[in-house]
C-alpha cells in the first residue's frame, strides 16, 4: 500500500474498526454484555468509514474533490468490497484482498478451507500430511493414561499440564497452528501472526518426513514442527495452548461478530484433509455463542445484506486471492463482470499482495500488484472524466 | 399498481413500515422516548423489507426464483429508490413515484417547494395567489384585538377560540392546507388526504377571484376556500386548526424521522411565492426536535448514506414526478443514466401515476404508466436472461 500510494500520490488512512484497538465506544465496559456490544456490526463499521471519509474531505485542504479507494485484507477486505457495494458514491473502487465473502453461511462447502491447508502441506514436503494425519490418533491414544498425559506435556514443552479435559484444546490448538501456517506461508521471513522463516511450512515439513516412526518419535517430531511456529525466535520457554498468535488481533471483538453476523462454516473429514473429522454443527455453535455472549448467530443475514453470490450489479471491485491461502476457498476467484475482477496469486498466502515489496516476492504477486494499480488508475481516470 | 400487477402477473405486497400502523416494536411504549424510538430509521425499514422478501420467497410456493420490483410513492418512493440502491440483489428495479430524495439537507433551494404550490394556484384561477398573499397581513391585522380574534374565530368557523398565541398556528394550518391542495390536485374527485372534488384548487380559486375586496370579505372568501378542503362532504360542524388530514398517516413517526434523518428544508419569501416569508432555520428546528423528543437532527447523514446527487453508479430506478406536485422540486426530474430515468407527468400531482386507472386521467399520466411498465418488463427480461 505504501508503494502504491506513492505511485498514485495518494494519502493513506488506516481506519480502526469500532470495538478494536482503542476504538472502544464504552471504554472498559465495551465487552461487558450484549447490550454494550449491540453496536458491533459490519454495517456500523461501514457507516463509520463513510463518516470518516466525509470528515477527512472537509478537514483536509484539497481533499474534498479527490477520489477515494477502499483497500483491505481478510475481514478488512470483505469490508472494502462491501463498502464499495453500499457506498459507491464515496469510493470509486475497492481492493478486497483475501476477502472470503463467500465463506459465509454455507455458500461454499465447509470442507474447502481445510482441504487448502492440507494441499499447502502436501506441496511443502514428502509425507508431511501423512505425519500430521497420523498424529491425532497417536495423541488420542497417549492421552488415555495419566502417564501418557504427563509425557505429552513434557514432550510438547507445554506451559500447563494436560488433562483429559484439555486434550481437545490441545488438538484444536495444533490444528489452528497448521491453519495459521497456511495463512502466513510467505516467501520470505516476516512477522505477521508470529515471527517466522521464509516458506515456514517447508521448515515445518522438514520434521515430518517420516510418518512410519514410533508414536513417541512422531510426537517429538510434531513438537519440532510446532516449534518452528511458536519459537522461531528461540525465546519461548514453553508452549501455551491457549493462544496461537503473539500480537492481539482483537479476538474478543471477532468472537462476538462470529457469534452474530460472521458465521463461517468450516469442517473436516480426515480423508480430503489431514485433520480429525469435525462436522459443522450450527446448533452447538449457536449454543456456545449463547453461553458466552447471550446472543445467537443469524447466519443468513450477511447474504440478505450483502447479496451473497448475487453481486453482479456492482462495479469496480478487485478480489485478489492467494492460491496457498485457505481463505481463498471462500473468496471470489473468477471474474464476475468486466469491473468485478478476480486476481489469483499462484504463490500467495493470506493477502500477500498487500505486503510491502520484497526481493523474494514471486512473480505472481508482482504481476497482481501491477494489475491492481492498473485497475485503480482506471477508476481514478473514470472519476475525473465523470466529474467534468 | 393493481392494473400493472395484473398485466405482469405479479403478486402485490404492501409492507407496513415499522413504527407505523400496527407495526409497533414496543406496542404502546413505542413512542415513549428516544430509547424506544432508536430503531425508527429508513435503514432499518429497508432491512425489514429485505427480510420480508426473503421470508416470502421461502414461504410462498413458486416465489423463490421470481424477480421482485420495489414500488413506492412519496417517502415510500424514496425507500423504493434506496432499496434498489442498497439491495440490488433483492429487487431488479424500483419505481420511485414523487420521491423527493433531493429535498434532503439543502440539495435544492428551500424555496422551490412553495414556488411550485404557488404556481399551481396561479394556474387555477385569476388573482387566486394575490388573494392568498394578501390574506396573511389581513389576518395579522385582525388578530391584533380581542374582537378581531373573536371575529376571525366565528368567520372561519373554528372549533376553538383563537388567541394571540394560536394565531401562528392558524396561519401555519392555512398554509399547510394550500400545500396539501397542491399535493392532491388530482383530475378527478377522490379521497387521499381529504374527500375532494376534481381539480380542487380550481374550486378553491373560485372563491378567491378578487383580492381587492374589504378585509372582512377577503377572510370570508378564505373561509369558503378552506371549506372546499375541509368540508367537501358537508359534514364538518367546525374547522379544527390542529389537523390538516382526516386519515392518520402516522404523523408521530414521521415527526421523529424528520427530527433525526429526514430533514427537508422548506422556506418562503412572499415574493416568488404566495406565503408569508419564512426562513429555514436549522438551529431552531433542532431545538424544537430536542424539546419534543430529546434528539437533534443529523441532516447530512442521508447524503452520506444514500449518495445525494451522486447516484449514477446505480441502475434500474424510475423517478416519476408530477409537475403540479410541490415535492417534484426535490425529485429527480432528469435522466441520470440510461437506467436511472426520470418521467415527468405534466398534469400530475403527488404520485398520480400510482393511483388506479381513471376515465379522467390526463394523457400525460397514461403515457407515464405505459413507460413505467415498459421499464419493468425490461428489468424482468434482463433478470431472466441473467439467470440462464
Amino acid at each position: 500500500m505504501w508503494d502504491v500510494a506513492e505511485e498514485l500520490k495518494a494519502m493513506l488512512v488506516f481506519a480502526e474498526h469500532r470495538y478494536y484497538g482503542e476504538s472502544l465506544p464504552f471504554g472498559q465496559d465495551s465487552f461487558k454484555d450484549s447490550q454494550h456490544l449491540n453496536f458491533l456490526t459490519s454495517e456500523q463499521a461501514l457507516a463509520d468509514f463513510a463518516e470518516l471519509i466525509r470528515h477527512l474531505k472537509k478537514a483536509i485542504p484539497g481533499a474534498k474533490s479527490q477520489p477515494v479507494i477502499a483497500i483491505g485484507g481478510s475481514y478488512g477486505g470483505m469490508l472494502a468490497a462491501w463498502f464499495r457495494m453500499k457506498y459507491p458514491h464515496i469510493v470509486v473502487g475497492a481492493l478486497a484482498a483475501s476477502a472470503p465473502i463467500w465463506q459465509l453461511d454455507g455458500m461454499v462447502p465447509c470442507g474447502e478451507f481445510m482441504k487448502i491447508v492440507t494441499k499447502d502441506f502436501e506441496k511443502s514436503g514428502p509425507y508431511c500430511t501423512e505425519s500430521i494425519r497420523k498424529s491425532w490418533s497417536v495423541i488420542n491414544q497417549l492421552s488415555g493414561t495419566g502417564s501418557g498425559l504427563q509425557w505429552l506435556t513434557n514432550t510438547l514443552h507445554l506451559c500447563s499440564p494436560l488433562t483429559s479435559e484439555t486434550i481437545s484444546t490441545l488438538k484444536g490448538w495444533i490444528a489452528e497452528t497448521w491453519v495459521n501456517l497456511a495463512m502466513v506461508n510467505y516467501p520470505y521471513a516476516c512477522n505477521f501472526l508470529q515471527p517466522l522463516p521464509a516458506w515456514p511450512i517447508k521448515e515445518v515439513c522438514q520434521y515430518l518426513k517420516n510418518p512410519n516412526v514410533s508414536d513417541t518419535v512422531l510426537v517429538q517430531n510434531i513438537f519440532q514442527a510446532l516449534n518452528v511456529y511458536y519459537n522461531y525466535s528461540g525465546q519461548a520457554k514453553c508452549l501455551n495452548i491457549s493462544q496461537t498468535s503473539t500480537s492481539s488481533l482483537g479476538s474478543m471483538g471477532w468472537n462476538f461478530q462470529a457469534c452474530t453476523e460472521m458465521v463461517m462454516p468450516i469442517c473436516s473429514n480426515g480423508i480430503d484433509d489431514m485433520f480429525e473429522p469435525f462436522l459443522w454443527d450450527l446448533e452447538s455453535y449457536s449454543n456456545d455463542c449463547f453461553n458466552q455472549w447471550g446472543v445467537r448467530p443469524r447466519p443468513h443475514w450477511m447474504i440478505t445484506m450483502y447479496g451473497g453470490k448475487n453481486i453482479s450489479s456492482h462495479s469496480n471491485i478487485i478480489f485478489s486471492n492467494g492460491d496457498l491461502d485457505p481463505w481463498s476457498g471462500g473468496g471470489v476467484t473468477k471474474d464476475i463482470t468486466d469491473t468485478l475482477v478476480a486476481i489469483n496469486i499462484l504463490e500467495g498466502a493470506h493477502h500477500l499482495d498487500l505486503r510491502a515489496h520484497n526481493a523474494f516476492d514471486p512473480s505472481s504477486v508482482l504481476l497482481s500488484r501491477l494489475l491492481e494499480v492498473k485497475h485503480m488508475k482506471k477508476w481514478i481516470a473514470d472519476f475525473y472524466s465523470n466529474a467534468k
